[in-house]
């Protein structure tokens, strides 16, 4: 089988593995004990935390862990507006984890603006700024489209929303780009920032967030005080230590190989009668294409049965009826039927999405 | 090194890790993806929850799985009471996860009520029934004490209350009770049961929620409608795998053994001048004591010199001054100073926990 996004073939796989494993073998003593192995095991912890956070460009105590990225962005929603009374901007591209909790807040009455992308998959950033107000609490804007691989210009957006609203919070769901792309959190000028570290070869199960110094972010999961009494629950000392070790074995690819092997996967497809979707600035690790004929969940059995494994959406969004995101960018029901969704991994090989690219092309010439 | 609550050189930790090692190095596709072998992976996620599920005595889609028992427990007074506007009824002996969300609730103006603890930890039964009315929204009650090891008569308990109060809701944290009591959670007759899996030799980080069919709980983590659209977020396969695994495992000891140990304990603890905290009927997996001479901490560090590994407190409480639950117990604030805890596994052996008995004992004697 070809699987593009097959982490598990990768030294950062292998690292992140052998650290869960290292750690689960040996580190098993609860690190929040008052006795020196657990007080080992906890400086392990804060080791981890360290790694990630130089990689980011933060500082540690700026890094809580959390269970994954969608408790991140729930957290920062129910939790991290210090502004309460004030309305919140969100994009039409953001993943479920934002938006779901957005449109709870909005049943329960909070002003909730959701600002349109363009045709090409990002967010419309005058549209989003014409949103902001001076009571606006919160803008949560994604970084990378989970189901295009669009990159928004959270840098350009952020120094906007702070000209015209300097209290306002912005926050990013950065799943989709944290490490994979060349841009440390410190450069994105964002109060929070999400992240998981199954999207840079970790396992599942493990993610953080971001917090600028000084914000006053009550814990969503509260009990024991573990991370510093923002996340209670016993931590998750083996993949924390995966975690550390996915980022500092990612960290050393070159992430933008990808936009070129993508580049040319493009041309190939368009070639071929296929649209792509989302041209804009792309992370160069998800390629959302409209194919001429079958409808996505079809395309996807024939393919499979040849040996190539492709997406239906994003996973989070593949399984449910139409797509919300590309519906915002104004595709028809018709043609989100038809869109597949490629990703890549550091290691994806030319030969490797060239047949696989091959294969989807002559499944749709049958 | 004599640590003995050490589950990593059980079959059930082997088995755990390994389940979870495997998980991670062959079913990494994302389970919510729609090909087919996402779709082999989520497969194996419900066979996770059928085993556990018969291991405890409950239907399969009444599990839901969280990152651990403290988000489970935050989960349900936060998004598990029909009935907003009632009151709650929790015991002064409640974990901090239960404590510190009840609190949460109380400082927003919610009305709840806290049911004293007898000097032997358990809860008063007649004072907590006392509390609870026909408006009582939500009574939570712990299993086993973390503290001290006492269990509570939860189905004595649920038996009062639906009797007094046919509407109110009734939980029960489970953590220190799951698998390792002999009583599944159907034989309780709550509505909900919090667990989380390292108390059975799976690696911290991954719990659950047990709730009764037909009980219309509103997700606390919202976003891609994982777990049947109750907890979202991409499943933690590998230590579902694990927890599953260690289910099996641990059910196959004989689980009133520990008991048989740790009342042999207590005679020799009291025979050299130590009180034993919590008397009433305990799992048997947790001694807490109360020594003659050193503050705890001090103890904890000379035996540890020793090569015995002992708890000051339990781990989620260990490193915070005083200890709101011997309090409730009627401790005075030196005889918590002096509190040591220890905590067993189903591997203990009587020659250790003998050796390490008396290496405390001795270093009181010095």
């Amino acid at each position: 089988m070809i699987y593009l996004d097959n982490a598990a073939t990768t030294k950062v796989f292998e690292c992140a593995a052998q650290a869960a494993e290292t750690a689960m073998l040996t580190e098993y003593f609860n690190p929040n004990a008052t006795y020196k192995s657990a007080v080992n095991v906890n400086n392990g912890i804060e080791r981890a935390r360290s790694i990630i956070a130089n990689a980011a460009g933060v500082q540690s105590d700026e890094l809580i862990f959390t269970s994954c990225a969608t408790e991140s962005n729930n957290w920062v929603f129910n939790c991290g507006i210090k502004n309460h009374k004030g309305n919140i901007v969100i994009s039409a591209g953001e993943h479920s984890s934002v938006y779901e909790v957005a449109m709870q807040l909005k049943s329960r009455g909070k002003d909730v603006r959701v600002a349109p992308l363009t045709r090409d998959g990002a967010v419309d950033v005058d549209a989003l700024l014409n949103l902001v107000d001076t009571n606006t609490a919160l803008v949560s804007v994604i970084h990378v489209s989970n189901e295009t691989g669009v990159v928004n210009p959270i840098k350009q957006i952020t120094a906007a929303i702070r000209q015209k609203s300097p209290k306002t919070l912005i926050h990013s769901d950065g799943v989709q780009g944290f490490i994979k792309l060349n841009t440390p959190i410190s450069g994105l000028d964002v109060d929070y920032y999400s992240a998981s570290a199954h999207k840079i070869g970790a396992p599942k199960g493990i993610g953080l967030l971001y917090m600028r110094h000084g914000l006053n972010i009550a814990p969503y999961i509260a009990g024991g005080g573990q991370e510093h009494g923002l996340r209670s629950g016993t931590q998750n000392t083996p993949y924390i230590a995966a975690f550390a070790a996915a980022v500092q074995e990612c960290s050393k690819y070159d992430h933008t190989q990808a936009a070129v092997l993508r580049d040319e996967l493009c041309d190939y497809f368009s070639n071929h009668g296929f649209n792509i979707i989302g041209k804009k600035a792309n992370s160069g690790y998800i390629l959302c294409l409209c194919a001429p004929k079958y409808k996505a969940e079809i395309l996807q059995n024939i393919v499979h049965d040849k040996g190539v494994i492709i997406g239906k959406g994003a996973a989070c969004s593949g399984s449910k009826r139409g797509n919300r995101v590309l519906s915002a960018m104004g595709l028809s029901g018709d043609e989100i039927e038809r869109c597949i969704r490629l990703s890549f991994f550091v290691n994806t090989t030319r030969d490797d999405a060239m047949s696989a690219a091959k294969t989807i092309v002559d499944a749709c010439n049958i």
